[in-house]
Parts: structure tokens; C-alpha cells; sequence
């Protein structure tokens, strides 16, 4: 009998997480994708999760809500806060209070029911210059962590946090999902997309994706809103 | 200038982190206490839960709502599993998936906007015999995690777990609680009180309770359904 290899994807609607999920398939793991509504200022990032999920044919698709939003403290959640259109030095204020614990903490919570193995998310070499729970220890300690919290951790085979991007840049990500097969046009990564899925061309993650189009000379599909 | 301390305190409406938020002001901390809505059975707990910070005059009390329910796996959440009348051996079928992960990664969240530097939990020796997430080395490598995973942690003056209650009997968490002027009559421990926070008597976290105030010798004020 062949075992099915289960996994738990966060899938945010970006071109990273995208790519990650493209990268799970191949490993042929049946892929259960988990997306947050947490108050973002917009469903674009949300819409298009739910796209790639059914473009990529997955187990299952779920968004789990949070109000994250009453918890404040970052552009992306407080509308009262504008979003840098520079790029900005060190830890950026677009940062969710403790994102990538709540995220993986509830990834982990789904994976223990479904018996799946393997987390991946998204953490790559370009975000954890700013975001302290995009860097490597941090995973690895988030990996501990899941081991001694879990029945699955403690009497059965274990959890494995699976950031595969870690060492790339944003380039070699592009030509590994292009390689993949991964639409492009069907993500967005704009901080401040607007109800179309349009994307701004000058927030940091705008920029961060553009640049990487370039650096990989592939054509880039992003819709943007100013032309 | 004196500093104010702060510290979110996870506060369920039980016995234990009843005891827990007492133990926390004790000491000097003004407390920002955090409860969970995340498809309980019953809602007594939370009512339970918002008594007990109106009654400790809490710096303020938050409910984040998660939709656990979702993800299954438990008989607190899913209300096709019965919940078990009789003391249960190893991990029991109570346990909701990575739920101190989850409810450690929001508070963390929380108390990173607050700049509090404390969060307690009040696991404590009598759970840690059935639940991963309830042991010292959980409670160790979430601290890690938290130290590693936020901007307060990897620039400011990082975080505490606290679980003061960690090596503590049920009876000596009564006797501490008690000497602290914890009201006890508006904690609700049971698995499945009814919609005035009545307990069953029967459940294996009212046999706990009721065998901790006996081997205390302090009379139980819990109100039971059945009498």
C-alpha cells in the first residue's frame, strides 16, 4: 500500500507561498491549504489564495478568521497607519504582531487532525532581513516547539516546519515556480492591492516582486493599477 | 519614575488561571487578560472568564474569537464526540489540536503591542500528565520561540512564560488562591456546564476540582447541576 503524504500550505495569495505549494505538490505531498482572514485591508490577497487552491486542484482549502485587528499594531491590520511606499531599514512597521507563530500555530492544530507531517511556509531570504519569524532559528525553534506540544509530536512520527525558500532570493524563486509551472498572474503581493487585485507598483513588496521579475528575465504577469 | 509591569494573562474562567491572575497582580503586574472563543460547547466559561477580570479590575480584558471549531478533533469543540464521564488514561480525547500553541502565539501577539513583558499560563502538574502542550518543556521552547519569533525579543528586553502553577497539586493551587482572596465561586472548570456555568460533577475536570478542594480541606463553593 502506498501512504499518503499529507501537508498542511499557508497560503497567503502571494507569489512565494504559490511557489511553495507548487514545490509541495512535486514532492508529492496532498496538500491542504490554510489562509487567515485577520483583518487585512483588503480580500484581494484572500481572492486569490482561493484561486491558486483551485488551481492547483488541492485536498482542501480553508480560511480561518482572527481578529488580529483588535490586537493592532501594524499597517497591515490598522487602517490608520499608512503603508511606506519606500523601502524601509530594519524591522518594517508593515510587521503582524507574532504573524508567523499564530499562523503556524493553528497550521499546526490542523495538521495534527488531518495526520499530515509536513507545515510549509513561505519564509524566504528577502523577508527575514526585516521580519524577525521569517529567519531560520526561528523556524527551527517553531519546529521544537510543535514536536513537544502535540499527541502526534509526542507518540507518533513528529512535524516537520518545511521552509523551502529559506536560501533563495526573490529570483530564484520565480524561476523555480516557473519551472513549476506556477501562474504568476493569479497571486498578488501588494500591500495595498485594490479590490480587483490590482497591485500599487510602489509598496515594498511591489518592488521587492518586481525587481525579482527582472532579475530573473522573465516577463512579469502582476496586474498593476498605474501603468 | 516607577515602571509599570505589564503582563497578559491567559484567563480561561477556571480554577487554575483564576489563581494564576491573582498570583500575577500579587506581584506587581498590571493585567491585560485574554479569552478565547473558539467554539466551546458552552459559553459559561467565557461569562465565567469576563466575571473574573471585572471583579480583579484588570487593565483590560480581550475575547478573540478563532474558529477552532473548523478543524476538529476534540470533544470540546466537536459536538459529535461526547465528552468522557470517567478519568481517562494518557492523552485524553479533550485535547483540542495545538491549543496552548495557539492561545501562547496570540497572547505573545498581544503583549509585543503592549510592550508587556510577562505572559502567564496557567498549566499546571495535574493537566501535564495527559496533555503535551501543558509540560515544563513546552512552556521552555515556546519561550524560545517567542524570543525569537517578535521585534520586543530580538530588540527589546524579550519575554517570559510564566506558569507559576507548573509543579503545583490542585489542592495547593486552592490553598494559594484562597490565601489570595480568589473567589472561587465564579470559576467554572467543567467540560460541559450548563448555560448558567452549573457543573456536571462528573467530568474528569470536575473530579479534579472536587478532589483538590477535599484534599485542601476548604469547602467547595462550586454549584452543581445535579445535587
Amino acid at each position: 500500500m502506498t501512504e499518503t503524504k499529507k501537508a498542511v500550505v499557508l497560503l497567503s495569495g502571494g507569489l512565494d507561498s504559490a511557489t511553495v505549494l507548487a514545490m509541495a505538490q512535486a514532492e508529492g505531498y496532498h496538500c491542504h491549504t490554510l489562509s487567515f482572514d485577520y483583518g487585512q485591508r483588503h480580500r484581494a490577497e484572500l481572492d486569490a489564495a482561493a484561486r491558486l487552491a483551485a488551481s492547483a486542484r488541492v485536498a482542501a482549502h480553508k480560511v480561518i478568521t482572527l481578529d488580529m485587528d483588535g490586537i493592532g499594531g501594524s499597517a497591515l491590520t490598522d487602517a490608520a497607519i499608512d503603508v511606506p511606499e519606500t523601502l524601509q531599514q530594519g524591522i518594517p512597521i508593515t510587521y503582524v504582531p507574532a504573524r508567523n507563530t499564530v499562523f503556524l500555530s493553528l497550521a499546526l492544530g490542523w495538521a495534527e487532525v488531518l495526520e499530515a507531517t509536513d507545515i510549509f511556509i513561505g519564509v524566504n531570504a528577502v523577508d527575514y532581513s526585516g521580519y524577525p519569524d521569517c529567519r531560520p532559528a526561528f523556524i527551527d525553534a517553531f519546529e521544537h516547539v510543535a514536536n513537544l506540544a502535540t499527541r502526534a509530536g509526542v507518540e507518533g512520527s513528529g512535524f516537520r516546519i518545511r521552509a523551502p525558500l529559506q536560501d533563495m532570493s526573490k529570483a530564484q524563486i520565480i524561476e523555480a515556480g516557473t519551472r513549476l509551472g506556477v501562474d504568476y498572474s493569479l497571486t498578488v503581493s501588494c500591500y495595498q492591492a485594490d479590490s480587483r487585485g490590482l497591485a500599487c507598483g510602489l509598496c515594498d513588496s511591489c518592488r521587492l516582486r518586481a525587481a525579482g521579475f527582472a532579475a530573473a528575465s522573465i516577463a512579469d504577469p502582476t496586474l498593476y493599477a498605474k501603468t
